[in-house]
């Protein structure tokens, strides 16, 4: 009869509708919520709209904030000259983490994907060529992921800033720090190899 | 820099709140609540929100509902002469789910507990005596948990039950020992119905 209550199955369903969570996991989820304080269960409900409508796009990189320009962009520290392009703001968090990286980001929100019909004109290719406008960037690193379809959206991007005059590079490829060899598939093998550098 | 978007942060924090659902997992659904529309946003708000608010324990059986009286209890077809006692719920959803009970419910929102300082004060078994003062109830099945507090408070429950002239028995050691209720698949949970014995 559970079914019937209605408020319930209604949670479920939108618990449900959240990737990686099943039938099963939405109705713990949707049980539990009904253990919270009024207090608790507020916040939970306003943090989902707050998020949705003060979260936004930076004017500048594309990345996600909840102020007109990121950190990144705002912070008066970072290096200026350099653009690291990403396709997603958990990489821009990922790239952040190596406490490596001085440079800005670009987040194209996506990779060009023909087969799923993305195409440039849905990623945020229009917002990064405005960015050499001043000529203040002079090199790219293209981080989108290793795979067929980042390839191919790094070499379609370097095809169209080279002309500008800037230096594109692209993520070494190689094994992973702390993996193991024996484990590494051929084609990361092979470009380990191809990439090896004197020491 | 992630970490300073405010809402995000609030938002995977609330579900990291959630059982089952570690940091990385929290933050993948944070940045899935972003992509939806402000609709379906403010849809899933609301659902927490009314789900608390509205979803209460019902006023004979305990079980949870929208309304005054669960949907069992206000059905003219069950059987009053019968009461399924289960810790959970969500057990009653299962049991519902094997069509094989047609009598009546309670439920007793957890197991008695020493360990846990959960006594019988804790539990609704002050309105489980209350269904016994007009004489309509003759059987009682004890479908608490097979667990060793499942058990034990199925025996408590016995021993104040059968004074009062009832005949109570216990689910059939169907269901396999020290699993969870909401679990078991319907053949299984039939059969303990089907086999239940005088305790």
């Amino acid at each position: 009869m559970e079914q019937q209550i209605a408020p319930l199955a209604r949670l479920a369903e939108q618990f449900g509708r959240l990737p990686g969570i099943g039938r099963k996991s939405a109705q713990r989820l949707a049980y539990f919520t009904l253990h919270m304080s009024a207090e608790e269960a507020n916040a939970f409900a306003e943090a989902i709209v707050q998020a949705r409508t003060q979260v936004r796009r930076c004017a500048v990189c594309c990345d996600l904030t909840d102020q007109e320009l990121c950190a990144v962009c705002r912070s008066a520290t970072r290096d200026g000259s350099i653009l690291c392009v990403v396709e997603d703001p958990r990489d821009v968090a990922a790239i952040e983490r190596t406490h490596e990286y001085r440079g800005l980001y670009h987040v194209l929100h996506g990779v060009i994907s023909p087969l799923n019909g993305i195409g440039p004109e849905a990623l945020t290719v229009k917002e990064l060529l405005r960015r050499f406008e001043d000529d203040l960037v002079s090199e790219v690193i293209m981080a989108t992921n290793p795979t067929v379809e980042g390839e191919a959206t790094a070499i379609y991007l370097a095809r169209l800033l080279k002309p500008l005059g800037v230096q594109v590079s692209r993520l070494a490829y190689g094994v992973p720090v702390g993996a193991e060899l024996e484990y590494a598939d051929e084609v990361t093998l092979a470009r380990a190899l191809e990439g090896r550098r004197r020491i």
